[in-house]
């Protein structure tokens, strides 16, 4: 039984198909806090998805949840990343401390493996582009990447101290259907409120490597199975990076609209906390002989094109 | 005002030396669950120590004691690195979780500077030595070392999106006068049990970088007033290393007791969790004009000579 934690989230739903397409039976934990029910209602009859709804900080819950499990997805977090910003206890929540405790309960329960979905915010603004996984030191600048971070190094003390094995995979900006948040998201949205302008934060000069959730997935199954060391580390991206402002065009050209105004509020970043610049340096995974479908341009063009069609424009 | 956390205790009451000896009022925040009142009695009548008895969990204490504060030096920690194979909260709570709370009063009292000690418990078993500190991925195998690289990436969060000023202090394993934990104290303890023989955890073979209390806490406060980027992050210690057995003997040749006789455990460390080797670069530090007094052989016999004497054999 594999566990995915956050599993009727964004990319936790995407890794949940990928795990049946597999054969693997699923259970999934999630608080619908941003995951949705219709996420996985196409799993309903297939008997092979169980459906655990509770709060990881819920320490009981997150111990049952372990029963007869011989793998955990821990993908669950809070996806808003610029919430850091005002509210300052939720990346540490539902971020650093849910991780102590589902590798808590792995220990209490015997359970020994776990992939855990990091993140290319724990560089932060790094001065070495593309940025390898060796990159040092890693100093995060957004609340989210903090906890991420936080995360990796509980990951690897279990690992370590209790005998864990782990699958730790920095995601590039993972851009999909069934996204609850991020740039295409909100443009699609103030297209929505109003179809004459989109207001972009920043310069738009922000770039940044993007992938497919369906290729992010695949990465992390195809890694789980090719790497083998007591922690296996790996940035997962497609090697290249996209500006925001060819996201905006991307989007107004996918909405079909005529005439958008797109402006820019100006600054270097979106927001105190975002990184401007990311590029991921990918040929470790290369290496492992994981080939993603799309680039990141791509990735970007289908999300938009799903996102209208889920959002209604 | 200086706020030292922890100033109570083995580092942090050398700290508060130091500040009084550079002239500061300094105010220290402890729980005394490690720290002890003797370690700061010689200011008592000095009038420019002040002590807050409170533990770092208690946030309005922590709120409170940020009153006319400058400057935070953040020291507090559980100093029991082997506890957390047993008990996996402490090293949560004490440390990432109290570093949370430094912050969030830091922020709320308009509080901006913070110098943190982390550790060489970070880099965990790091393939290059020595290490520096631009040596990645980071990956703690104790829960101690995860509490400390949490830590770091919450005040790298901090100031990246709040604009806290920080000096992260990544120590070798620091000895000296009223050191309450760590091999030379554990030595002492089991001669006073039997001066006939010593159990050393390990084959003796695990080699450190040391160094001494005093010349730590020059460091830190010399590294404060020569750097003034946003995040000034430094390995502190001396460029040399000791081995377990050398310690061993030279906690031997300090005692006088003749006919000791030095037994071994085996195995390649102490515990699950514990490091073998760490050797840290120090050229970071030695560009900025600091200088060590006292290398980590002489700083080991310097401190085995006064824990001798405090503890009594």
């Amino acid at each position: 039984m594999h566990l995915v934690t956050g599993g009727a989230g964004f990319i936790g739903s995407h890794l949940v198909d990928a795990l049946v397409d597999a054969g693997q039976k699923v259970r999934v934990i999630d608080n619908f806090s941003s995951g949705r029910e219709e996420f996985l209602s196409h799993h309903e009859d297939s008997g092979r998805v169980e459906i655990f709804r509770a709060d990881l900080l819920d320490r009981d819950a997150v111990k049952k949840s372990m029963q007869d499990v011989d793998m955990v997805h821990h993908l669950a977090a809070n996806p808003d990343i610029r919430l850091g910003t005002e509210v300052t206890d939720t990346d540490l929540k539902q971020g650093t401390l849910a991780t102590y405790n589902v590798l808590e309960a792995m220990r209490m329960e015997g359970v020994s493996r776990i992939s855990f979905s990091s993140s290319s915010a724990i560089y932060g603004e790094a001065d070495q582009m593309p940025t390898p996984e060796t990159y040092g030191p890693v100093m995060p600048i957004s609340l989210y990447g903090a906890s991420k971070l936080g995360s990796e190094a509980l990951i690897t003390a279990w690992a370590g101290t209790f005998g864990a094995e782990a699958w730790i995979h920095r995601f590039a900006n993972i851009v999909g259907p069934r996204g609850t948040h991020g740039v295409i998201f909100d443009f699609i949205h103030k297209l929505k409120r109003d179809p004459s302008r989109l207001e972009v934060l920043g310069n738009g000069m922000q770039e940044k490597s993007y992938m497919s959730a369906e290729d992010c997935v695949k990465a992390m199954i195809h890694l789980i199975g090719h790497c083998d060391k007591n922690v296996n580390l790996y940035n997962l991206g497609t090697g290249d990076t996209c500006s925001v402002r060819r996201i905006a065009e991307i989007v107004v050209e996918e909405s079909g609209l005529e005439g958008v105004s797109i402006e820019y509020t100006g600054g270097d970043r979106g927001w105190a906390g975002d990184v401007p610049k990311t590029s991921l340096e990918v040929s470790r995974l290369l290496e492992t002989g994981f080939k993603p479908n799309l680039a990141s341009e791509e990735a970007i063009r289908h999300t938009a094109r799903a996102l209208i069609s889920e959002i209604g424009l």
